[in-house]
């Protein structure tokens, strides 16, 4: 069991201006379901194809029903472009996801692509068939430094369990699924998560975000805005980053596509707030549904017949979306922390290392620095 | 008056599938007005900045209220970015319009764009002071072969002009408002106009459209399928295209920015059949917008305090769409036709000629040809 | 063998106005191989999963060597994003493909592109170890009217067979790899190919298309510009369009990814001319390269030393693209047109069957309506 | 005189990786001209269109010589489209800039857009008549707060003082050209300017930035990873965003379209790390250019005859663009902070009055968190 502190522990109390969620996680916007496969074997030498295997697939279901019938809204945005993610030509058309989102290993992307089909065959027969196809959505990281990336070793069985598994509740954080075998900020990564409600007179919405992070060089990464990264290093030399990080987001505010690709682009900022020049090889997307602006496939029971329905919105020029892009902000960046902070040390492939973070000395760091919003002022620690 | 027959006349009457509204014109959709202001004086050799001026604006107005407050949905597609366009960034992000649309000649956009701007603020004094700024939508085609197009001769007055004479009805084609002084596949082109009507099944929405047409290399025209322009050709050596076409698409049904956005990459279509290869020199832009998809600002009455609203809406996997979608291609296709039909022979600076397109040649062309379903089969003229 | 006439023996010799090369076909452009696998057993009624199998896939290479070393500049364009098009996120941002392009059936996609993954390992063992991963392209059209689409019968080994085919010259085309069960226009679609030569004074550079063709209503089809469908109709009741349709362009002009962009634009402009209104339900994409702009992988032998090369360019305001723009539009017209002439009747899945569109019909009805250059004048059949 | 210091005098020398340019602005890219011109005139009660003013133009240019007839390489990017920018669409198509790019307030854009052609015209007499029309770039801000926004009082005659005025060396920060009236962060906001220099074993280009800032609320502010926000705000009630922030990139380093856009969309990178949060109400847009990648209208001397050229390029996937990323974030961050630090208290209309932050107070604030990079670890002030 994972006894390491949450980024929020470590002095960061007062940092943010909004209040998370009661588990401060994506699971805290209502009906989200998270799942974890963790797939781990092997030691010493790469035998490629045959392991050591240190990946793995996170899922995120925006409901607990049948997504194919009753999709979300939904909208992508590509940062650095660096990368494998499945599904966006059809989110950016349509506006919309039909699958949960699966998260694993670049080259692992396709086959767990397919296993999304499966799942969505196996709950929609007719697929295909007598009803149109179907579009998953895959994100990955590179996780080649610690994992034999050539082996593919996320199974059909794998997203499955993680599908199985997946759940509302706190979510695990770390090196856990799709974030068994990532590195940030020169740290082992993993997945991260966090969640912000904005106040009741901006509408009391929930803003989830979930994290795989698997970018950042060491000497770049701010904590808390600290530049904890110009003193605090892996005892590794530096490598070049072959990174990239996957942004999921969900909200109970009944945002359009349009709405949720302004959020995605957010997530950016929060990105940048840890410190990263979003370099060349890091694939940075991001991706984020509305739980409440469903969209029943083939316009529901009322086919082809249904021409016009009322359906809830939210005006841009309010105070509505205003809150929504500080708490993706802000939930980005405490999610990556939280990745940090959760992973543990892990070895892989060739006796390759990634060290978890060492919590305690950041928390010193930044107690000697403590911004504290008490009386007004900034007290030292 | 213009005596000249619309393409209609010239043997399509069963060309298309789709019937028309009305007027056959974008003002079939209810609430939409049309205005031009023509700028022609002077005669002979160009004088930059004196004249001769063959030049104008047309505007198209998505209902007769203040549009500032009380804006409608819209959208805009780039074909091919070789223009001058305003406005655009902010219809993309917002997904809504607040002024009327201007269409001018290229060097021309911005004193119009400026002149939409005082429309603005003589109906909104708060605006830039009490409330947020206004965005003015305007699209541009290159006039210079027949205007003194440096001479900016497009006035505020002559916009104010323009917005005062805009009415629903019929909309006056040809050689007038912004296509005062255009070029179309080498012949006398203009503004020109069509609409069409879906079947009940599909909503029973109208749509029309509405374009600037100054595009195409005479070689490349076809009307109603027919490769006119291998042979039929104006008296003049062929000359490289320096073109550019703007298409304003509206509709009642209503529509959200993405859906629109879709109706646009549509125009793409329409313009095609009408034999077009998007020359690297030729601005082509499509401009969308929805009657009945309105947007309050600031939230209207209400204010920040609009949280939720119901809006009308409707699902893409429906048959609305795919209805909208033909009634664009065709309405495009046939507009460009009604604008080459309509224009009549005009002369310009340095004597420079752009003739009519000679209408019985075509037509004759067309019949000998024609197409008819009648008795289910292709019958020859 | 296929006997039938390729479009252009239908009366289109003296149609469009660039000349084709050798082979009128993709293979034209110097170094492109085209390899197909046709993946076709069982009949009667469907068994999800088993069979019947009507579909395969297409390939194609820009170059014969090592592409993951020796990538090609590319790009690739959206026109209706209904599909699962993979690998367009790395090719808008670096602008370059890597691996062969690859076509099959939707819900194969992800199974195909596993497999370009691994031919990519094959070849290039340190993917993933040493160096980066890899980024395959695979588009798809939905052919689950004949196809057990569920089935997803196309494996990693047929994906092999058709990269250990693929050749220069003839381009096989018709019911073929994954044109073996396709729809376009309500006929039985499939793979066409065609190419244009540009003027020596425009460069003479060669274009050529290849298209999987699987779109279009039957009541829409227009032959070089005669609206054929209106009278020509399969005997079938007309069915909601499911299609799509890809579309690969090669060109030995060594333009950069914006350039090729522009070229896929293009694209939109040569389908639309056959008379399709772009569906809600067609996914169409477009993707291009350049065989002579090469990126060497990690800028080749000289490595993280490579600071600035020579390369060769065009610029955009010649004439060079401008004939390329020509070239497009008339080749993607003749290759959609050769996937129809070429297709012969297919049955599938529950007694389904596409019929080969009837040549001899469709070149009678070109033959009342040609039009000839001859004589500067149209005239009659 | 501007007596006020600089961002790093503050205590930020060593909070950044990379080195500056001998000038720390933008001009240290060699050619780079910028110019500003100061409309102020006025006091007291707002009377539109008559003032008080406090606006101006600022211009940069990429060269000293005539950037129509020798265009450089440029991209842009939007961040937050709330925005009126001009020429955007055409420097997307060809990924170039032809004209000084000027920032300026919202309801001027066009009026300054419009003496930029003027200009164009009055050093190109054969634009519209003999060659293509002209792409004028602007960029800007609403800086309504102070300044009688509705009077648009940037005149033809200021745009050309901005541009005689323009030179290389230092440049002027603050309050000044197009920040005379600006907010940023609650603050007086205005001009700034930062350059970085990358190590000669990625090129040792040089990278610089100039911002406009008009964005940011005073809680979020920012300084070199310190959250003052927290703690300094200014003597004023919070206002909602109503900003924008305008970025230009120069570089050096022969980059093509696609690469400065890459460079564009690390801008939001250095933006998120003095703490926005984008809002709803800010246009946030980057322009970038190349000094080095120069393209001759119409193809320069050699005209449409000009076929296939050598141009200068670097490879994605060297470290040239890496470093490049962490120039533009780096010199993107401490811009924004120079122009708070530059910014003089100032006061305009209705008695309205943005305060030039406390320098002293915020040096005080990093020196007691302080982050040395001495003897390798972190020092308290």
């Amino acid at each position: 069991m994972n006894t390491r502190p949450r980024a929020r522990a470590l002095g960061l109390d007062d940092f943010w201006h909004l209040q998370p969620g009661r588990y401060n996680a994506i699971t805290d916007v209502s009906g989200v379901h998270v799942g974890h496969a963790i797939v781990s074997f092997g030691d010493g030498a790469l035998m490629p194809g045959a392991g050591p295997a240190r990946t793995g697939v996170t899922v995120i279901l925006p409901h607990g029903g049948n997504l194919f019938r009753n999709k979300v809204a939904a909208a992508v945005h590509t940062i650095n472009g660096y990368g494998k993610a499945c599904g966006f030509e059809q989110v950016r058309e349509l506006g919309e996801i039909e699958t949960p989102i699966a998260l694993t290993n670049t080259l692992n992307a396709w086959r767990v692509a397919d296993a999304l089909v499966d799942h969505a065959l196996a709950l929609n027969p007719d697929i295909g068939i007598r009803t149109s196809t179907v579009n998953p959505v895959v994100g990955e990281c590179n996780d080649g430094y610690l994992n034999d990336i050539q082996g593919r070793h996320v199974t059909e069985g794998h997203v499955r369990a993680a599908l199985e598994s997946a759940a509302s509740g706190p979510v695990v954080e770390g090196a856990v699924g799709a974030g068994t075998g990532t590195t940030c900020y020169g740290w082992k990564g993993g997945i991260g998560s966090a969640s912000r409600v904005t106040p009741a007179s901006q509408g009391g919405f929930t803003l989830g975000a979930l994290v795989q992070t698997n970018f950042g060089r060491a000497e770049d990464l701010r904590v808390g805005g600290v530049p904890v990264g110009q003193v605090l290093r892996p005892p590794q030399p530096p490598q070049p980053e072959r990174g990239s990080v996957m942004v999921v987001l969900a909200t109970d505010a009944p945002l359009d596509a349009r709405q949720l690709h302004r959020l995605c682009v957010r997530a950016g900022a929060g990105l940048a707030r840890t410190g990263t020049t979003v370099g060349h090889g890091s694939g940075d997307f991001a991706i984020a549904f509305s739980t409440t602006r469903r969209i029943a496939h083939e316009g529901g029971e009322q086919g082809a017949h249904a021409l016009v329905a009322q359906v809830p919105a939210i005006v841009d020029e309010g105070l509505v979306l205003d809150g929504l892009f500080l708490a993706v902000v802000e939930a980005v960046e405490e999610a990556v922390l939280n990745s940090l902070c959760a992973a543990e040390t892990t070895a892989g492939r060739d006796g390759h290392v990634r060290y978890g973070i060492p919590v305690d000395e950041v928390g010193q760091m930044l107690k000697r620095m403590v911004v504290r919003r008490e009386a007004g002022g900034i007290v030292d620690g």
